[in-house]
């Protein structure tokens, strides 16, 4: 369907398609000169459409945070899938129905206990799944130590128990907390280094360890070099959003999701408009809090995409948002945004505000398309 | 289809539907005691299967936050519909469709730009919508001063325009800050009494004011008489949350909504159990973060639902939810719960963690079924 964007219903959520495919080319280039493949993590749109772009672009398979992403993803073409979520027993036999079907899907363990599970499952049914071990390489989460023994344990109870070792794999989500190109660098350093580490481990007593995967959004922009890595995962990338700019790797005309929103309403004296973005549609993530520059939940944009610098909105309800000028009351707010002004709000965090949308409007050269997105599990 | 709760899928949005009925009875008994009539706010469900036990219980009428709400249940057979967000011109056509097809579908404005947009669609349509004026009782969003010259104004243009005055209505919003029982009730009255001097200033002045609506769940438990009241509407009563909790209209015995969550690795020096419930599940809302009892992400409960005091799910990224007892190390976490441990997660609100979820389980006392549930706009 092509129409306008004062068409569009309000709220949408709108992809400006010539800054998204920017970004994926410039991560995709990125890659391809620090000499490692891209492996997007695709629970950013969740929308086979984006993703057809990243690999056109050059991506080598795929990173999914549910097994519905691998389902939806398989089923569109897609067979190189790493499910980055620490396996549990209950979901084997779906990873397995995926494999039989012919997905190459590769699950993730990070313990002792996990890896048993894996093996007795894997007995029991006589099957072998390839393996990954994640590594906690910067405190923030989940993970096996780099310099630990139950690295090497959970590498030998696999590796013993029949199951194909695929490798390691790490994500320095602490790098979002970051915000200057030393830190950045020093914390991509670090991820490559640890992680390179307990590849080397495994490997000097005797285990396969092929593939040695990294990767966040700041710190894939950030590495000065990836030697001993062999892929990259990265997903917020492809639509940037207000937290990336905070952190320091995007700036606002990179974010590519926006939503677009109409103002029903004022309290003047409070210098307050209302729009009919509330949190169901920015979504409740109030990343950029803590940081630098708090957007409240999100920075207010003309209906074209420019920025209106010092508005956001400062508040949000489920079906109203409230926008004003942070710090002072604009007593000329009505005037400024009058009721049924139409504006685009970019979000704090792009991966939260498009779960809040069935699709997304595609904003092109040539017009609009609305391109399917899903959710649950 | 009937299951067990531990054969379903991690994560999950349970329904436990006896604490559900009970809060359905509860409100609709404390309405009918007052002498009012009660219009669920459908916003916090989006699923017929529970509006219809809302009905069945007594409730006249849905209020919905979206034009996509009405147009679901009406197609369930709801008829009588307020759309309780500020209406602006390009939703008209879409109300009056509704209304054509047989919807007695209500709109609501707040200013006299919105209501000269509605009558000159009107007169461009010769079309009569009915129109509530939405009013300001505590200063926390939209709404007409109840004292102020513009709410005559409005009545008048809608009135002298064409349009048909329904009433007017009020949220007090606010009343989800307070946390005791004088100050609700104080809450309660403030938004009676301010929703009651609307409509008589404009039934003073000739013109006509049938229904008098107010309601949020705390000022609904709350209110001591309705005098001059005709309905009163709340949403989130019908599930309960750590929010309501907090507030002091619920315990943690009514929250009939629940994540159900399975434990996938640990941290055991941190104290941490790792869980398949993140933000992506439980919604990013922290509605507990400024309360007196922070609740994190939500309160851990065993699979049955009996809260384990202390442990919340206190961090959360995408797919993963850290859980950890409040305020100390817990060194022995990973014996408590191993992994593939199940537990229930009680939300901080509701309505936002509903949402995460296409569908809920909805558990009785003979057995499980699946209920769907609608998003978008």
């Amino acid at each position: 369907m092509i129409m306008a964007i004062t068409e569009i219903s309000t709220p949408a959520a709108l992809l400006d398609v010539p800054r998204m495919q920017r970004n994926i080319n410039t991560m995709q280039q990125r890659m391809n000169s620090l000499g490692v493949k891209l492996r997007p993590h695709v629970k950013t749109s969740k929308c086979v459409a984006v993703v057809q772009q990243q690999i056109a672009a050059g991506a080598s398979g795929i990173t999914v945070s549910t097994l519905k992403e691998a389902e939806q993803f398989f089923a569109a073409g897609i067979t190189n899938i790493l499910y980055a979520v620490g396996m549990v027993s209950s979901k084997l036999a779906q990873a397995k129905a995926l494999r039989d079907n012919g997905c190459d899907l590769k699950i993730i363990v990070d313990s002792l206990d996990a890896a048993t599970a894996v093996v007795e499952f894997g007995r029991a049914h006589g099957y072998v799944f390839e393996v990954w071990m994640e590594v906690d390489t910067d405190g923030h989460r989940a993970g096996l130590k780099p310099d630990g023994d139950e690295l090497l344990a959970v590498g030998r109870a696999l590796h013993e128990g029949g199951m194909k070792l695929g490798g390691v794999m790490t994500h320095a989500g602490a790098s979002y907390e970051l915000n200057t190109p030393e830190a950045l660098q020093a914390m991509a350093e670090q991820e490559r280094s640890l992680c390179v580490q307990a590849a080397e481990r495994l490997r000097a007593t005797g285990l396969p360890c092929p593939n040695v995967s990294v990767g966040s959004t700041p710190t894939a922009l950030a590495a000065q070099h990836l030697e001993g890595v062999t892929e990259v995962r990265a997903g917020v990338y492809v639509f940037h959003d207000l937290v990336m700019v905070n952190v320091g790797v995007a700036s606002t005309d990179d974010v590519a999701l926006s939503v677009l929103t109409t103002v029903i309403g004022h309290q003047k004296e409070k210098g307050w408009a209302l729009v009919d973005a509330g949190w169901m549609a920015m979504s409740r993530d109030r990343g950029t809090q803590q940081q630098s520059h708090d957007y409240g939940y999100g920075q207010v944009c003309d209906v074209e995409g420019r920025v209106i610098d010092g508005y956001t909105l400062t508040s949000a309800n489920q079906e109203h948002g409230i926008l004003s000028l942070a710090g002072e009351v604009d007593s000329d707010i009505a005037r400024r945004f009058p009721v049924g002004t139409m504006l685009r709000i970019l979000p704090n965090h792009a991966c939260a505000t498009a779960a809040q949308f069935p699709e997304y409007i595609a904003v092109g050269d040539s017009g609009t398309q609305t391109w399917g997105r899903f959710y649950g599990w």
